[in-house]
């Protein structure tokens, strides 16, 4: 085991978009586990949108981040060194720790992944966190029924292509918006969206609607916010139920953002609109994890990470979040097995 | 009884708001019920914000009016000839007709009213669609439970002033934005609101429901839409729900609207946010009519109608509602008792 563990810090806060000087990597001695903690040899770390809020000096629904602290998040790799009774060195576990060569978490927040259903990045993507949101996001407060039209932006992301597929497993009717044409062809050939529109190459994105579900919109789970969730609100059917999951076209505002406003066509349509984190659902994350690994086993759900090689790489596997570089789960290898 | 009876009609469609030659006073003989209806000689009618919409050429949740269409909505009044075994000659009823003197209507379609609860306008106010509107829109939409702070936008309204009373009767805080000083005192002072903005004489309706609602808001009744609403959803707390009942501030509108986008927010409150129409209720309308009916007669509620004496006002009294001319319910007085 090495005797310095990279560690990423933030070292200003972004305006708008972040630029690569507000991330810092610093050279520490390796964690220590105290009892009850394991000590992760981080084999690979989630990048996720939602961590551009923690970002910010302001409340929010996750604390925000001191300049000068590590920068947090989902990791997947094995113990290490363990002052606990649960997992031995060489276990495989996934939790949220820190963007670093190693980190320290308490055993009780560790979950044991199994590599035979799928390999590691897989536990980061939709057998995990974003997995469980779509889960709840879709069937908790989106309420497929079959013959549902549902819509999902974002939909070649980790939270997006696991919503859609999701969906189809309860008989819906699925179209997502993604920003390319590799995208798109993923969504319809791989993952069996009924349609898919790349909203790159369209510019009349209610016209593209009007074609790909023009029985109108019965679920919205949107990651993204903007234009296209402008367009789809044109588009809602009678009680029709809105998902707001993320809103990554906003989040590198620095002011309020302005756009056509929403409540009023919400009287005919008699939509709900609302807002999820997958954290309201912790005791049910079991349930989740359980169902999603029984579908990925199955061949039932299909899932793909986009890796970025080494730790040093990871603020730009972040920014590229925004740019849409990912096509599926964005992850860090940090390293590879001993 | 008359030969004849005066009808308005619809003269053409406004753009933007509404002027006095959108309307046509129109006479006709009087019209002659079939069998199974009843002919009521009108002694009030209702003017309401939603008939705005039914004056658009396009498809909302009413359907719209066509140009030479005779104006419809709520009136009360007396059976002047009857081909129904449910009503005689001279019984006191409320239903939907038209603006007339005389209207004809489905005598399964006509409900009798009790002039010793409550004087004939409540029955097109808080004993009629709109008290059923605050009803079921606050108590199925907006779920209050006790202690939780309700605000009403347009709380001087006839929906507003009965969902701010229903909360009370439900245990909450209840604070209402109205737009004179006469109706603020009204509210805090009549009808136990706890708090009361005076919108037209307020600037920054955020502080002031800082200082109205230090704890922020659990339900937030929509009548209004427009800058009060995008107050009202910075001070959302964890898990509010949003019942949208009206959105007067937008009715004239000609183009779509536009103004701070609200979903971004949604996620940290998880907030939900609905649309409400009275007519999905339509199954439990004698359970509100009742519930509201006792409430009125033990005093829980108090009523208020704004009266505009003469059909020949009627459009004047529904351009009024524009202005916020009207306390309580707005009326016209069409006939007096023969």
């Amino acid at each position: 085991m090495a005797d310095t563990s990279r560690e990423w810090r933030l070292a200003k806060r972004p305006h708008g978009e972040p630029e690569l000087d507000c991330f810092e990597l610093h050279e520490r001695d390796v964690p220590v586990p105290e009892r009850g903690e394991v000590l992760i040899r981080v084999r690979y770390l989630s990048v996720d949108p939602y961590m551009r809020g923690r970002m910010r000096d302001s409340e929010s629904y996750a604390d925000p981040w001191a300049v000068g602290d590590p920068l947090r998040g989902g990791v997947v790799g094995e113990v290490a060194a363990s002052e606990s009774d649960r997992y031995d060195v060489g276990d495989l576990v996934s939790g949220r720790g820190t963007w670093a060569d190693y980190t320290v978490l308490d055993a009780a927040d560790v979950t044991a992944v199994d590599p035979d259903i799928a390999d590691l990045p897989a536990y980061l993507g939709t057998l995990g966190m974003p997995g469980r949101t779509a889960y709840f996001g879709l069937l908790e407060v989106g309420e497929p029924k079959p013959g549902d039209t549902v819509v999902v932006s974002g939909a070649a992301g980790a939270v997006g292509s696991t919503v859609g597929q999701i969906a189809k497993l309860n008989g819906c009717r699925v179209v997502g918006f993604a920003g390319s044409r590799e995208k798109t062809a993923w969504l319809t050939e791989d993952l069996g969206f009924d349609a898919a529109i790349d909203y790159r190459a369209r510019e009349d994105y209610a016209a593209a609607l009007e074609e790909a579900a023009p029985g109108g919109v019965d679920v919205y789970f949107d990651n993204v916010g903007g234009p296209i969730t402008d367009a789809v609100f044109t588009k809602l059917n009678r009680d029709a139920r809105v998902a707001v999951c993320g809103q990554i076209a906003h989040y590198n505002d620095e002011e309020v953002p302005t756009g056509p406003r929403k409540l009023p066509s919400l009287i005919a349509t008699r939509a709900r609109v609302e807002g999820l984190l997958v954290r309201d659902f912790a005791t049910r994350h079991d349930e989740a994890n359980d169902r999603l690994a029984r579908w990925v086993d199955d061949g039932d759900i299909v899932h793909r990470e986009t890796i970025v090689e080494g730790l040093e790489n990871a603020p730009d596997a972040f920014l590229g979040l925004f740019a849409g570089d990912n096509v599926g789960k964005q992850v860090v290898e940090v390293s590879t097995p001993p």
